[in-house]
């Protein structure tokens, strides 16, 4: 379908588009679709852009993917199709990161796809495509990790991870930072650090602070981060903006009746054949 | 993927299987599926369940749907998929009810697609697969629309319709009522009578209610209706919702870190091979 620039959604068209494509090659699955789309409702409702609370966690995300000694990034199919560019900024701004194919629907060729997919955004080197150590607590197909990657990381950035992956990693004494546009999800509810924003939004705003780390004398360290209010600052947005919606809800621009235009009758196609 | 019934999210699980195979099938577009996924969110806030408010709404549309001259309900994808059976129900409720294929992307295969899942659900007569008139002020190919239906029709049910159309129609004088988990959808906002519930929920109501209006010995009328209190209703219930769990949030079950489990190393693919 053709969009137009002016329609009021058209930056959100392009993304499932984008999306949509993606998931014909078999990058993105069935569920990744549907999970895009509850995540634009809370994007919605957060106002489409970094809350300064959200802003904050992406901060302390960028000095602790800077601090760790092993630290990695978690990519699947939906991070791949619409961020992957953003993943190859940050494997840039933060030198050790390691950058690591993670799927929950995972088959060989979607890993690969995951993989090239992130070669052609400029990532050197990507690992998990061959898993190489199990971690424990998840259904097996779910629960494979690369030696060098995520089953030695000590800081793990999972955007748009499920609950349990996230509560695993978590369980295994890592220090996990979650993106996730929903506050009340499992995944930003475990999370040390649960970044409440979209993913590329995100991705980019880490790399800032990370490049503005870097640039200052003081050495990254793993600062503390209050997640309850992050959380509750999440939450406090949506309900703020919920507000407003339902004020301006209250005039809303009825459409005019006065001159009703009167459909047009076609010749059907059983008359157009004699 | 193996869903177990103890899964705190099984049964909206459940429906994502059934949307994921009815794409497979070609009934369901991608959009479709995207769109799902917010409606998700929307219904987990509004708790999942039927509203006082909703309900309200939806004994509404059961007393217009019997005063109509000309009722019709507007059927694509995602309703064929996932609400056939209560599509079938609101036929036999409704004597005079015309059932209508109505597309966002048609064509001509997914026309007949939609009106087999509606035969085998039970419905006798479908229109729409080959339209035989336009509604003015759309793109052409979704103002295709069935003279002796949505063409005639006086009200008109239409459930998970997109904005523009739900606005066609409203400007040609119709009776428009929605159903839409969105409260601020352009759908709901433009909407006669907007149900702000999810679609097998409300079709079921409103079959319930059209049996016992069909009992009582007043006829049915086009009785007024208050649009702006039910989308505020809504947005209410939301807005509860959210301070109900922001509340929950703040003592959160925490994961035991006491003892963690250890990741254990395998043998990757490439040491298997002798």
């Amino acid at each position: 379908m053709q969009l137009s620039p002016r329609h009021p959604r058209y930056a959100s068209l392009r993304v499932r588009e984008t999306l949509a494509r993606a998931h014909e090659s078999g990058l993105v699955v069935l569920e990744g679709l549907i999970a895009h789309g509850r995540g634009e409702t809370f994007d919605y409702f957060l106002g489409e852009r970094t809350t300064p609370s959200a802003r904050k966690a992406e901060r302390v995300a960028a000095e602790w993917l800077l601090a760790a000694e092993h630290p990695v990034v978690s990519v699947n199919g939906n991070v791949a199709a619409i961020a992957a560019g953003e993943v190859a900024e940050l494997a840039r701004a933060i030198p050790r990161l390691a950058v690591e194919v993670n799927l929950f629907h995972r088959t060989g060729p979607r890993a690969r796809l995951v993989e090239a997919a992130l070669w052609r955004a400029g990532v050197p080197r990507v690992l998990g495509v061959r898993p190489t150590a199990i971690i424990p607590g998840l259904p097996s197909d779910r629960a494979r990790v690369d030696r060098r990657g995520i089953f030695v990381a000590d800081v793990c950035l999972v955007p748009l991870e499920d609950g349990d992956r996230a509560e695993a990693l978590q369980a295994l004494g890592k220090r996990v930072i979650s993106v996730d546009l929903n506050p009340l999800s499992r995944t930003s509810q475990v999370a040390d650090v649960p970044i409440v924003d979209e993913v590329r939004r995100a991705l980019r705003e880490i790399v800032r602070a990370a490049d503005a780390i870097k640039q200052s004398p003081n050495p990254p360290r793993l600062v503390p981060f209050d997640r309850y209010r992050a959380l509750g600052d999440a939450l406090a947005t949506i309900d703020r903006e919920l507000t407003r919606a339902a004020v301006r809800r209250r005039r809303p621009p009825r459409l005019r009746r006065a001159s009703p235009r009167r459909p047009r009758e076609t010749a059907g196609r059983s008359r157009r054949t004699p």
